[in-house]
């Protein structure tokens, strides 16, 4: 019996193998080469481009903590805007606070969401949320054109290769500074501690020159090997650190309220990183 | 040009490869397959029957949390003893700490420690301070034979895997208890809570049937994959998160008094794998 495994390489001499039961769709997009495929160890998998996007299995432990917590940080979030993630695991997590009047997803690649509302049902089905607007969209374009209006910026990228880097530079942070209204605050994912330290560096840099509180949180994620994974936040006015936090009455698998200050505590290594 | 990879399987459907630059050396034990390999992303590594035990690249995260939540925990621990981790990391980490007097490594492979004393001096070189004494002996007879003895017990083992079983079982933590001395603790490397999930929650039973205080926590080695890798203590009398930190005069690249009591803090699928 042939047996398929998928093979992402994370270095030059550092893989990962997959073994997959099954692939259920593929496609390539004018954007990328899609794939959903069902996966032996960790259920059903988004794959863009052969990497690894988001598992069934520990898509949880991202997504959580990339929305939940700037959503507890501001005392009351009504206009959320997240760009990318067209999985639909980031605005499930937006949706679980009731205070959210309008959330708006920026995808720039439709298919991706075709695919996830299809195969992914567990990840994506807040996106039918009437509270949801999916605007298909280049993400950068988008948040030039909008100033002062969101409590919340989600960036829910993909790793720092190609297009995607634009997502990682000053002007980008800039534009999110300039959407976000006068006490906003936004997230986003700057990858490796380990594997990508000098751009997180950089980011943590570029982050803490614009915003008056820019911190680095931690999480770990199985499917992004490398045992860490960071999130950057920069905000205008709320310290994640110091606020009181919401009562909530929903049920979360990863974020709770110790782990959303201690998130913040970082490894003497990765503190050496951003020093 | 032939490329050498390791590949190790984390389970039937998911598994690691490194690229190997050199192979140090190699022999067969009357205990075990031994490696001393050069790898192109983790530096030198020791590979004990194709499983990769410890890199020079990230030992450090898993040694400092083994050995300085306890050893910082307990306020003058005198006599610590290490069963297994003939590496010699977990010693270095005792070692930093000057109120130890003694230190006794119990490892049942001689062959472990001439390799790392050759080829992983950074990991090794504190089995030389005269305040280590080295015993090639079964840990499991040595706790045995001992009574009332120590301040600080660590278990630096291997994967619950064949043989190492036996020191993820309670008749062994019950041997623990009984060498310990009335206010001592100790501290059992137990696993990934996702890969290993049954075997972690029976040895928390297992261990808080036995001690007044037991705590899992948390770190995260990217060698240890799975992103999560947990310890398990078991203490008569001192809580790591009561106590008031010691000061200290030496350098660590993971551990600080933040990371300590932050280490305790389970995201909630943890919790409910030890509920």
């Amino acid at each position: 019996m042939v047996e398929h495994w998928l093979t992402e390489k994370h270095t030059a001499g550092y893989s990962v193998n997959w073994k997959i039961k099954e692939t259920l769709h593929k496609e390539t997009t004018p954007f990328q080469d899609l794939e959903i495929v069902e996966m032996e160890e960790f259920g059903r998998a988004l794959i863009l481009d052969g990497i690894v996007q988001t598992t069934v299995k520990d898509e949880f432990m991202y997504h959580e903590m990339l929305a939940q917590v700037p959503l507890f940080t501001h005392p009351n979030p009504e206009k959320v805007l997240v760009v990318g993630g067209g999985d639909g695991g980031t605005i499930r997590e937006v949706m679980k606070h009731k205070e959210v009047k309008e959330a708006y997803l920026i995808e720039i690649d439709t298919k991706v969401i075709a695919a996830c509302k299809e195969f992914l049902p567990e990840t994506s089905y807040a996106l039918e949320d009437e509270r949801c607007h999916i605007i298909i969209e280049d993400g950068i374009k988008y948040l030039k054109e909008h100033q002062n209006e969101f409590d919340i910026i989600l960036i829910d990228s993909s790793d720092p290769i190609g297009p995607a880097m634009k997502l990682f530079v000053k002007e980008f942070y800039q534009d999110i500074y300039g959407a976000l209204k006068e006490d906003g605050l936004f997230v986003a994912q700057t990858g490796s501690p380990i594997f990508n330290k000098d751009l997180l560096r950089t980011v943590y840099e570029a982050i803490d020159s614009i915003f008056p509180v820019a911190k680095t949180y931690l999480t770990t994620v199985p499917t992004y090997v490398g045992g860490f994974w960071t999130f950057t936040l920069g905000s205008k006015k709320f310290d994640p650190t110091e606020i009181k936090l919401k009562e909530y009455n929903f049920i979360n698998r990863y974020w709770n309220p110790e782990i959303h200050k201690e998130a913040f505590s970082l490894p003497e290594f990765i503190k050496d990183v951003l020093r």
